[in-house]
């Protein structure tokens, strides 16, 4: 058989997957983090036993996260990442045109370091000009901002360990602070599956804050039960109302400006958690 | 730990689950059959090793393949489900009051008889009086029938073991010979991260014989990837334009109208599969 990696997803279900090699693992200051290569998913980045991106699969989080709300905002110049230090959401948002400045901002400077190392064709935008990596905490950044980003993407990992604050309603108080007057966020709310009420409970505290507030899925095979869902909170500018011309061509492998309103067309009993 | 059932998806790749008691385990005639009771899914039938249905999820993957079709179709009455031997396409056909006769042919007794009674919830429906069950093999079923129906679903195994011949030209073109003039036929074609060559292959076959040919997915958590495709060959009605009137009122979880046409808008590299 060999090394097998294998993730619990829940205390009764995992996915398991053949390990080619340890590339590098380590107790950071926050988390542990495991960079494997795996035989079906190529290099994989974990922290705390958890699958946080292949390079095989990354390519759907990456793109779902950045090119939905920056569809939806008509000129997104500002970008904050919160999280997301292996980069794909930065390679994802600096193919619009439009945008100026991408921060990115996240606690573990490990997960930056590692990612630029083994994960080149997720992280290899790090270094882009338009780029600004700190080595910060999420929560702290966004509390200091104000009236700043036009769309704020939050790439977390689990509510647990460092993650945990970013799914409170005082993270998307500051959220709504820090962007402008018609800013957008996204961020990332687990499965239906298994953590229907932290999507209940995201939905819940978004909507009292944000007039407009969306839930999307997407396929991610390595991530629990294969449907991830994001959550959009929105000043102004409806995901599910982009005007046609506002699509531009975009080099992708999963999004499309079709799959872009198809994704909000919720199954009945995920529908059913954000009534 | 336990006792734990392990699915390798792929050579490298599978799930892993918690299991509470093995119900039932033999060697049918035609398949390795077991039914197992898991912590996450609730009871489960497996085939060759297989995860066939579980308790948890089955909706999604029975309402699929059973209102897609039929609400296309303006007045399905009679069906044929190929393979299917739990009874959950049944189930879900039934709720369709224009169904007059639905005929289940398969190849397996062993499998109708433990779905009965181990999955209830699943297998409840065989017994209705508008429920007519064979078993035969559904190859030379579907060779030995003419002009007979409206809605053909093909509920197969994988295209391994007894399954073999309902993924070939042959056999597409016997139920295009079996189907109405205008009836429609949908089979489960795996999934397009693992077997991207057999879905192309079955489009491309599909596609010779039908006028109308598509796919749609569909999350079900417990087969690989999470992400199911699902052919769809019709001699007459589009699934993607259906007349808003068509669509009555039907007890679902996952099947919703709007997430009949979504289903069908398919990411990037899906879409590219079937080019």
């Amino acid at each position: 058989m060999g090394i097998w990696f294998t993730e619990k997803q829940t205390e009764n279900f995992g996915i398991t997957m053949k390990v080619k090699q340890t590339l590098h693992t380590e107790q950071t200051d926050f988390q542990k983090l495991d960079m494997i290569e795996t035989e079906e998913w190529g290099n994989m980045l974990l922290l705390d036993d958890m699958v946080m991106t292949s390079v095989k699969d990354e390519f759907v989080y990456h793109e779902m996260v950045a090119h939905v709300p920056l569809f939806t905002h008509p000129q997104p110049e500002h970008i904050l990442v919160v999280g997301g230090g292996d980069g794909g959401v930065i390679r994802e948002v600096l193919k619009h045109p439009s945008v100026k400045k991408a921060t990115l901002v996240d606690i573990d400077g490990k997960v930056i370091e590692y990612s630029k190392k083994f994960l080149p064709e997720i992280a290899g935008k790090l270094d882009d000009p338009r780029v600004d990596v700190c080595v910060d905490d999420g929560f702290m950044h966004i509390a200091k901002s104000e009236n700043e980003y036009d769309v704020i993407m939050v790439d977390s990992t689990e509510p647990v360990g460092p993650a945990v604050n970013l799914f409170t309603k005082g993270f998307y108080a500051g959220i709504a602070k820090a962007l402008k007057d018609d800013g957008i966020f996204v961020a990332q709310s687990d499965n239906p599956w298994f953590k229907a009420d932290l999507i209940r409970s995201v939905q819940k505290d978004v909507k009292e804050i944000f007039p407009i507030t969306r839930l999307y899925t997407a396929n991610i095979p390595t991530y629990p039960s294969g449907l991830w869902a994001f959550t959009i909170g929105s000043k102004k500018y409806d995901p599910l109302e982009v005007p046609a011309e506002r699509f531009h061509e975009i080099d992708s492998k999963y999004y499309t400006k079709e799959l872009h309103k198809a994704a909000f067309v919720l199954p009945k009993f995920v529908q059913d958690l954000v009534k």
